[in-house]
């Protein structure tokens, strides 16, 4: 039978990291494409106990559920948040089925076909995928070290009025940036001044290295109802529990509950009810020093084999955070053509262009740092130079 | 600041059942209303130890997973419908979380505004508000206690072009009602005739009372890839994992899958790895039996009672498996504004408006009768038949 699929099906791409992923995970393959946190790393026997506590301690927690969310959860959430400086009450909060699904339950309560969304060039594909999915128009603005642009930014809310302006401030997936405080600001005066809605995705914030934190989210500097922020458990606690949660204005967040509550009810409550009780027992914040440590060693592995690369024009910027190298090679070496060469190797990374909205660089690739052990990262680093420096001398 | 929302806001509903679930939870109420498990059979040992095993096992599982679902899970649930005669390969299942997201997934691949799905009339509510969240016109089919009137069935198919037929057909929400097998077959040979897709939505199908079970499923009887079967979890083990799953023709299930990836990654896979561990070690069928003879036990008592209320023209059907009544009052009696005064005396009930497509008999009511003990159904039916009597003497 031939079935007839909706127009929007149009609008829907695989993620290209996915698909990669897929075909990497068959071989023998040493990889710094996925995103993926460190397993050694998982809290498994405070996980166990909070999971266990959650399940034997009172079995109305294992009914449905609110679709806000754990009442509890919600309540520990805004807690955590304070101490960074973002007060908001419980009843501003959602708890969503990774931060994945705040992203695309904003989107579908927001967006209409033709709107405009403005993000960093490159951005975290899989939000342009799902922005792309609802027909709407996402549009890059310029941006250096600190942000975007703040001239482009302006010039663009003003010729194309845009829905939303989607950043990802911290330690940005995939070039690990950080936005300075004055861009923040800034960013939030525009947003003030033109009536626009800034959609914050922060699932990196907790990985800094420096001993000093970066910029307070833009979230915390919002005094005028203009910030949704998200984060998750994804990277801190274990990705298999899928929670993340937004918080922002309640207008939009009742309707996004509402949202929500069509597309599955609620987020899986034995996880909600677990976390509640991990974060009570169990000092994560401790946990996350140690994260932070080892992938600060990670980095400083392979930042030491990106450097000993004889590629001329090689360039990168040292992550302050987060979980990833974002490296520029010799506009000659394209990047996408070269992953078949280098997974033949031994050696995968994710090839730049599918993070572009536009004009993609296509000497791009992103390296992540957090999923192999130092010995792994230097195996695989070498690989990568030989990989590279050949391409190069054939060129 | 005032926000711009899509247009599709205005097309979404909240629940009214979750939405009197919230004023009935605040007060000191026998709820027959809501559609609950009772939490006393939870199988909280069982799910202890699964859950146990999942999280110490193998630190991978608890890694970000497949969109497609665990491959351990997909392969037992293939294995447990084939003992259903339902065969189907394991690529052929998407596991979501829980079957409402089915329904969802479903809805946002295949519909576009102004298509036309049939339902039964009542049906269950919340599919309903998920397909007119997409801007389709959903249109009721005349039924009686064997399923949908064919003939009616047929004038409609010809004269909408539906895109879909959505059907409950064993122990359906709200009617607990069950298709014949006859009525199974002709809807089928319809379905082909005239290429419709048919949406088969059965997370009731285990909760049987008879020593014989329902006809098969019509997934079953299907030998034209024109059926979308989705069950659920949430009745047999525990809400709190929402965790169901689609299976039907891949090409529908491999797009389905690529939604959910830009929806939320994945479903909880905790979870996901709990279950096979579960239904490896436990013996679930047994458990399963357990639920059904303490069901039963409770329509029985509920069945009782209301043969008891002097009410000329109350009617009902005895349901042969699931979780409801469906009552038919006089038409003088209408049930959404008795309900203020049922919570009054102390019960609760929903009102059957809420599940109509189209023509909502205002005299009609759901009552649940699996979240209650015997002597709270009792005590509950005793108020709510003072309720009806006196209502019946005011008109």
């Amino acid at each position: 039978m031939k079935y007839g699929f909706s127009e929007r099906v149009k609008f829907m791409k695989s993620s290209a990291v996915r698909d990669i992923l897929k075909v990497i995970n068959q071989g023998n393959v040493i990889s710094f494409a996925g995103g993926l946190p460190e397993e050694e790393l998982f809290p498994i026997s405070a996980v166990d106990q909070a999971f266990h506590k959650a399940i034997t301690t009172n079995n109305k927690a294992l009914q449905y559920g609110e679709t806000e969310g754990v009442a509890a959860l919600r309540l520990a959430l805004a807690e955590r948040m304070k101490k960074k400086g973002l007060t908001r009450d419980p009843k501003d909060i959602l708890v969503t089925s990774g931060s994945q699904q705040a992203i695309d339950l904003f989107s579908r309560v927001m967006f209409n076909k033709g709107d405009i969304i403005l993000t960093e060039n490159p951005t975290y594909l899989a939000a342009i995928q799902v922005f792309e999915s609802y027909e709407t128009k996402v549009v890059a603005v310029e941006s250096d070290d600190n942000g975007m642009v703040l001239a482009d930014l302006e010039e663009k809310i003003i010729k194309l009025k845009p829905k939303c302006i989607y950043v990802v401030p911290t330690y940005s997936n995939p070039t690990g940036k950080v936005w300075s405080l004055e861009r923040r600001l800034k960013l939030l005066e525009l947003a003030n001044r033109y009536h626009v809605v800034i959609f914050e995705d922060d699932p990196y914030g907790e990985l800094q290295f420096d001993q000093q934190a970066a910029p307070p989210s833009i979230a915390s500097l919002d005094e005028n109802d203009l910030v949704l922020y998200t984060s998750t458990f994804s990277k801190t606690v274990v990705p298999a529990m899928r929670i993340g949660w937004i918080v922002g204005p309640h207008q939009i967040i009742r309707i996004m509950a509402q949202a929500k509550q069509a597309t599955d009810l609620h987020t899986n409550s034995v996880s909600q009810h677990a976390l509640v009780h991990l974060l009570n027992d169990f000092d994560i914040d401790k946990h996350i020093q140690t994260i932070r440590d080892t992938y600060f060693e990670r980095m400083l592995v392979m930042k030491e084999l990106l450097d000993t690369v004889k590629l001329e024009g090689l360039e990168y910027m040292e992550p302050k955070g987060g979980m990833f190298f974002w490296v520029t090679l010799p506009k000659s070496i394209n990047t996408t053509e070269l992953l078949d060469i280098a997974v033949k190797e031994g050696v995968a990374y994710v090839p730049g262009a599918p993070f572009y909205v536009s004009n993609p660089e296509l000497n791009t690739m992103r390296l992540n740092f957090t999923n192999s052990s130092p010995n792994l990262i230097r195996e695989g680093m070498e690989k990568l130079a030989k990989v590279l420096e050949r391409a190069n001398l054939r060129l």
